[in-house]
């Protein structure tokens, strides 16, 4: 049988918060898995995806669902380095393990969020079982919606199948940050 | 195989809203099926668990998913008459099926609520594709957790499995109304 | 020195609840005087108008301030007698005195709507400490402006000055009834 | 007659955003004046008391009164440097006045949070038109309460009366962090 969907590069961490080892898509396999891709300072991020990715945590079993943040840092790179977000995580008590995008030296934008052409933060990615991506969402999901396409994804018995898609309802892009996502 | 849950007894309904014909499970036989008892008068089923069912059914496929809302009185029944329920489902714009739970001459609890030993409203019910019921949940239901049983329902192939879990967070009781339910 | 203000109508009140005696205008002389008109059925009451006038309750001295409901029935009236009214503070544990607004019998909008020339429901109005009305209001008010409004009624110690102002916002008027008000 | 409120300490800033000159609690005199104080880290400013402040800008006229905001470091100092602040105004579209609160070299609290015996963040202070120091509150102050007492000060033409108060109801304190604050 023949893989339908392309393999995913694996993701570029600098550094791990709240993981006393560095995880990677390939060490997942076998497990559903979210990452949830966010900047400290993007209010839509604050308000909206981190909280719903630790109610994701909560709701699913950690032996079907790894959830994983990202800090995908493409602007104030001064105002978001690592100190900071250590803070940031602490005072938000953000307890799922949280990986560092990999600095481009020659580009704003980060590697992993280069490699799948994220859009602007918050962005949620969904891989199957096998690592491969299925969901690249840009913005806004709600939670009925996210539940369901992980419960799909946790109930898939074969390595490959489905479509993937892509939505959005922004934020934070390159170009400009809102938080105007009601 | 032999199925494993028990068959579920046919809901007893009065008059439909927002309904052509009168619905009953056994036509829905193929669908998962969701049916959110509520009370026009119960806070908790007019602040969350009606919005959260209408939630539901833009987020799910008709196909797939048949939901139904259930007006199970069991406390001022002169104040939530069918005339009554009328003017709230044309005021709060409820537009998925709702029925009359069939009231019981002889007690104040209604016959499908009885028969399903409802605890109060809201309560949610969740049957699989053959008409068994699955979840029987009496209170908020986070719409992660909701989605994520529908979801697994949907998934099924079999038409036995799993098991029936009750749980609860309060809202209207036969002894009590209260909305404090975060 | 002569009032600028017109002298105010009356409520006019067939039933009260939560009153061991009738109220009246006349007889709150020197306090400020806040009603809040609203339907049962009406979301935005519901959601907002009403919590809004338990919280005003709150936040300010009996001595200061009277906090009156008034139930402008308009429309499905059959679905919002008394009885249902009854059961409706009784749910939502409503504890400020509500009246009636008087039915015409060759009107469907209420005595008392229609001398104040309420243009739907939630109307809040405001009367200073002499009985006049120097705020009505159609639709939803933030706290903020409520509050402030308020308090410069409370602090005013001659007995006529300022300009009424009539601001808007929707929900349930004599021809529909919205709840997008946001 | 004699003032009964002791004079208020001047604020003590290293450097102002979103305004072209100083300010100065003297050079506000004749307006009543609200402080919020906050840390850009602390979740109950960023998600309660700096919506608020801009709330209460937009409904106050600023001839009446003045809304300057206080970055009132006292933990996290290598997190939360001006760069950082400045990047965190920006993506929050914060644009009332917001002054760095003085670092003291021997001690992690800042001079002005120390001269007003602030207890954490959020802290919100009211000046009379005078200057002089009329509200403390640590904590959230729902909108009503709040809009009350400003209108309160900016109803008084003598310069002197009332009683200082000071609740609060939790966030961050030199001590921990909390957003618990429902």
């Amino acid at each position: 049988m023949k893989d339908i969907y392309p393999a995913s590069p694996e993701w570029r961490v600098s550094r791990w918060f709240n993981s006393e080892a560095p995880l990677s898509l390939g060490a997942l396999r076998g497990k559903v898995v979210m990452v949830s891709a966010f900047q400290m300072l993007c209010p839509g991020c604050v308000s909206e995806s981190l909280p719903q990715a630790l109610r994701v945590r909560e709701a699913f079993s950690e032996g079907d669902l790894a959830v994983v943040g990202l800090h995908t840092v493409f602007e104030h790179h001064e105002a978001m380095t690592p100190t900071s977000l250590a803070a940031f995580l602490h005072e938000y008590r953000i307890t799922i393990p949280v990986g560092v995008d990999e600095a481009n030296p020659c580009d704003p934008i980060p590697v992993t969020m280069q490699a799948y052409a994220m859009r602007g933060t918050p962005t949620t990615l969904l891989f199957d079982r096998s690592g491969r991506l299925r969901r690249n969402v840009f913005g806004h999901i709600p939670d009925l919606r996210l539940a369901a396409d992980i419960m799909a994804l946790v109930g898939e018995t074969n390595l490959s199948g489905g479509s993937a898609t892509t939505n959005e309802s922004a934020v934070c892009t390159p170009e400009d940050c809102s938080d105007q996502t009601t």
